[in-house]
Formats: C-alpha cells, sequence, structure tokens
C-alpha cells in the first residue's frame, strides 16, 4: 500500500475534538446513578471520555482488539540489548501460537491479537500473520536515519490500514502492540528529542541490560542524535531518523483510530513514543489515547510527568507486546459497563444524598 | 450460629504460613516463560503468592465470589453522613437486583455477589439474600461500647460461615464487601486504635461531607475512643467496642479464608479496617489478604504507609461495596493465567537472552 505525504495531510486533517456536549451528558447520567458523586473516580472519566469519543452516551467497547505490530532493528548490530535480534521472529511464531504474555493477557480482557509483520529481518510466515513487510528492519541510527522519510510514511500506513481493517472488522477500542528487539533503543532517542530531555534521563534497561551495557546504549543514542540532528525537524522527520517501523505503524494506528473516532489504549514506553509523536503532529489525537500503565522501564515516569498524564496502572510490568494496553482496556471497559449498566437513584428507590 | 471464644480460637490456632517450598518452583516456572525475567512485575508475584496459598503450580482463582455484608450503625444519629440510614436497606434490594456498582464491576470480572444482612437496621429479605442478621445495627460508639463481645464474636461468626459456604460452593478466590451508612466512622475509630494515629490523619469524608461536617466526625470519633477506651485492649475488643457488625463478618470472613487457603480480596477503606484487625489477631493473615485498591477515603494512604504495603490499584474510588476487590480480583486472576498459560522459552523455541 502506498501512503503519500498527500495522504499523511489529510488524516491529520480529517481528526476532530471530542464532543464536549455529550460528555456533559454522559456527567449528568453519572451522577444520577446510585452511588456518591465521583465515588467511581477515574471508571467515570473514562465512560465519560468514551462517550466524547464515540458521540453517544451507550458507549460500547465490548470488541477489543490489539494489534502487535514485530519490526527489527539497525541499531541491535550496536550490542543495545540483552536478546539476539532473531527473537523478533521466534516470538512472532510464539504470538501465532497464542503462548506469549499478550496473548494470554487479551484472551482474559475478551481481546483478539492480531500480529502484524511491518519489517521483520528474516522471512516470516504463518496462519494469522498479516504481511505488511516495508523493508527488512531498519538502518542503523547511530550511523544514520533508520529509514528515509517515505518509508516511515509507508510504515504509518500500514498501521492507518491495519486499524481501519480492524474496525471495519467491528473493533470498538483497539490496543497497541509491539514486538522489536532493541527497540526501547530508538524510542529512547526518539522521547529525548521530542521532550528535550537528556539521553540519561530517559534510557533504561529494556529486556535487562546491565550498568556497562546501559552506559553503551546511552552513548549509542547520543550518537544516534548528533549523526541525524540536520534531518530531524518534523515529528515525521525524527520518527523517520530514530524511530522504527513498528513505531511508525503504531503512530498511524493511533492517528487512525483518532480519525475514526475509536478509543485507542497505549501500551508501554514504546508504544509511548509513537503516541507521543502522533500527539506532536497533530495535539487533538491526545484525547482518543488512554496511557495504560507506568512502565518499569525507566523513563517512562519522566515521559508522563513531561506530558502531564497518569496511566491507569502501575502494576511493575516491562513486557511490551501490548500486555499493559490488555489490561487496560478490562479497566475502560469496566468504567463503560457502569455508564450503561448501573441503576439510576430513580429507577432503584434510593435516597440521594 | 453459635461462634464462641473457644471457635474463635481454634480458628486462629488452625492458620499456616504459606508453602514457601512452592513458592520456589513457582518464580522457576515464571522465569522459564518466554518474557524477560521479571518484566510482568506485580502479575508474577501474585501468581507466586497464589501458588504458595493453594500449594500447586497450578493455581486457579476462576470461581471467584465477593461476599457483601450490609449492617447499620449506632452512630449515625450523630449526623456523621450525608446519606440517611435507610439507604442501607434500600442498597441491599439494589444489589439483589443487580443494579449496583458492585454487580456491574463483578459481572465483568465473572464474579459472583452474594449479599448478606448482618445487621440491617429495618425488616429486609428478597430473592437471593442471606439473612444473618446479628442484630438491628450496632448501638452509638460515641456513647459506649458498638457491640458486646459477644456480638461481634457471632458476627464473627457470620462471616466465617459465609466464607465456608462460598469455598464449598466452589470459590476459589473471594472478595470483600460492604453496605453501612455511617461506616466510615467506625473503621476510622478502630484504624485510629490499631495503627496509633489521631482520628484526624485517619478520618475522611465518606460518602461525601463537607468540612463542618468532617469536624464533627472527628469529635464524634475522640469521644467514641475516649468512652470505650477502658474495654479496647485485645484486636477483638476494639472490633466489639468502636467497630461495626459488617466489619465483624469480613474480618471472620478473611480468618476463615486463612485457614482454607483461598486468597481474599480485601476491597476498600472499611475492609482494611477489618483486614488488619484479623491481621493483629493472626499476622499470618498477611499472606493471604490482596489489598486490591487504593480507596480516595482520606486515611487510606496513611494506612497503607503505616502497614508497609501498596495496593494493586489506584482509580480514585471510594464507593466500597466490593467494587475494588472486583477490579482486583481481574487483575490477580490474569496473573494466575500467566502462570499457566503462557509458554516456556524451550515449548515455544524462542532464543534466552
Amino acid at each position: 500500500m502506498i501512503f503519500t505525504q498527500e495522504d499523511f495531510n489529510i488524516l491529520l486533517g480529517q481528526i476532530r475534538l471530542l464532543d464536549e456536549m455529550i460528555m456533559e451528558q454522559a456527567q449528568t447520567r453519572l451522577d444520577n446513578l446510585t452511588k456518591p458523586q465521583g465515588s467511581l473516580g477515574k471508571l467515570e472519566s473514562l465512560a465519560r471520555r468514551v462517550c466524547g469519543i464515540q458521540q453517544t452516551l451507550v458507549p460500547d467497547t465490548e470488541n477489543k482488539k490489539i494489534l502487535t505490530f514485530a519490526a527489527d532493528h539497525g541499531v541491535a548490530a550496536e550490542g543495545v540489548s540483552s536478546f539476539p535480534s532473531e527473537v523478533t521472529r521466534q516470538m512472532v511464531f510464539n504470538f501465532l501460537r497464542g503462548g506469549a504474555g499478550v496473548n494470554v493477557l487479551a484472551r482474559h480482557v475478551g481481546a483478539e491479537v492480531r500480529v502484524i509483520d511491518v519489517g521483520v529481518a528474516g522471512e516470516v510466515s504463518g496462519e494469522g500473520l498479516l504481511c505488511r513487510k516495508v523493508k527488512a528492519g531498519t538502518d542503523n541510527l547511530a550511523r544514520g536515519p533508520a529509514m528515509k522519510v517515505d518509508e516511515a510514511l509507508a510504515a504509518i500506513g500500514v498501521g492507518v490500514q491495519t486499524a481501519r481493517e480492524a474496525i471495519e472488522d467491528g473493533a470498538n477500542m483497539l490496543g497497541t502492540g509491539e514486538m522489536g528487539i532493541a527497540n526501547t533503543t530508538p524510542s529512547a532517542a526518539m522521547l529525548a528529542v521530542l521532550l528535550e530531555v537528556e539521553p540519561e534521563e530517559i534510557t533504561g534497561r529494556g529486556t535487562g541490560i546491565d550498568d556497562a551495557a546501559l552506559h553503551h546504549k546511552i552513548f549509542v543514542i547520543k550518537k544516534g542524535i548528533e549523526v541525524n540532528k540536520k534531518q530531524c525537524g518534523s515529528p515525521l522527520e525524527i520518527l523517520a531518523c530514530l524511530g522504527g517501523l513498528e513505531i511508525a505503524a503504531i503512530c498511524g494506528m493511533i492517528l487512525e483510530c483518532a480519525r475514526s473516532r475509536v478509543p485507542v489504549v497505549v501500551d508501554g514506553f514504546i508504544s509511548s513514543a509513537a503516541a507521543l509523536t502522533a500527539i506532536k503532529m497533530k495535539a487533538e489525537v491526545a484525547d482518543y489515547c488512554f496511557f495504560s500503565h507506568m512502565s518499569a522501564e525507566h523513563g517512562h515516569r519522566l515521559f508522563f510527568e513531561k506530558i502531564g498524564q497518569a496511566p491507569l496502572l502501575d502494576l511493575g510490568m516491562r513486557l511490551g507486546e501490548g500486555t499493559g494496553a490488555a489490561l487496560a482496556m478490562g479497566i475502560i471497559d469496566a468504567g463503560v459497563k457502569i455508564m450503561n449498566e448501573m441503576a439510576t437513584f430513580d429507577e432503584a428507590g434510593v435516597s440521594a444524598g
């Protein structure tokens, strides 16, 4: 699929604000349910926001799908991960067989997992795999741009298209997910530039590297930022120079959710880099994003401080794949059910306070 | 049902430690699953603890039941709540019809709600209601003991019996819940004594009282502690003098879960007062308790600081009923499924790091 700069501009132009009038009406209903006002906390604000997104007082987030994009990273050659690159491909098979963390947690909350190859280095196929490979892994961001802008646009297009297909198949809430050995490196590099912080502050241990490897990882990220700084102006250029194919696809998926007025649940550290890129491309996108959890990856806390938001969960997780998104989807769905299923004071014959 | 001091002593004597050997074996399995070690954070520690409780490497928390105990409080006469006492009875009907917050959230996580009248002031009946009334509400704790010790023991016995029935009916995870207008007052009074803190530090706005009413509530709690201090030595006596019938029942339910080696999920502020009482009666009980969430009720944060624990969720909720327990049960069940359903590196043919 070709996704051009013009398609990209049209997409951004079609993203709208939330429906404030519906949200006010939703608040009135929430205040009439049989509970002290506001006593269900975030469950209520989640429900209200879903109403504003879906433009209805009977929101629905039952049909959940998680899109897990897999891709490899040229920067893995610098030795920034404790796992070898072939694990990306091996984990794709694990996803397809249903044995990975995201499969278990998605089943638990009643979500479907769709696995998309947007840039795995090796040959990969299997029942259920969506083959949308843009290229066989990015180039090494420490030596030059990870992608050409056209390649980044193509990967964004894969995310847009995959999200549209999921929505056409009935999804009314999507979750982001990814697999890509070394992908905390591009994510930290992107976030350092997007948030204007030092790489030391935002870089963590990923799958579990030691102190020496962390030191080296920060060095690689600094080098990548330096090497690419001249062509790294717009969010799209930052994504191309420092990002990854799966990160670009998640960015596209989030933009499509905002255009289609579908709540999108942002997984962890890597997905946050994609989400912030989408938000920098179009500020209105922020209202469609539900940040799922505080990753144990160092830097995620600073990310939330900088964007002035708090995630739903904080369970010390740092696996990615869409695992945090899955759990948070369960919580958002709970809020939506509160809105739809709780009795009002009148209906229940309960005295208001 | 008669529940004597001797029954109580036997119960405490039958509570054992967790199975450390099983927990070590569980950790080995968790470390072999296809993820970086420890990357599922609290989901892993939850699974490990359930293994230690249930003494198995294939834990099961699928059959979830929430026990919601309802009772009234003599201290409501002091004007400590923004809702009238009859709301306790009205909400029981709401529970039985399935329209309350706990019903919605329990359905969401696949849990059954059992509603028990352990001390509602008015006449109350309906399909599904368990009638185990010990007395028609407590006496006013600001003027003397809320209950005689025998009454507190009887209410503990109701909790023990109801938990046993639920376990005999197949429950392998229980959640606590309560309904009782004014019951943040006895809970704060108990916690002030149990944690040795000032009533100002632990007392909050409950269903939503204003500053003047909060000031008065603190005064009432101080008076209650002063009036009862001579007969308020043991945890059982503190429960009798300052507690409530539903709080005593939850305490009994938690003790029975510990004896029967069933994980018990502690709801919010009121359930925390019951749980701490049970833990003060027998320290080993702590390992069987899963604290579900940080209530927005002022004082709950101090409670967790003092006991040195962190709850699973922090969603700004303060409804009680078992709503927080319901959501946390979903998270614990997710951890158990990770243990049971994820593939190992060997099974999936994935290279370890």
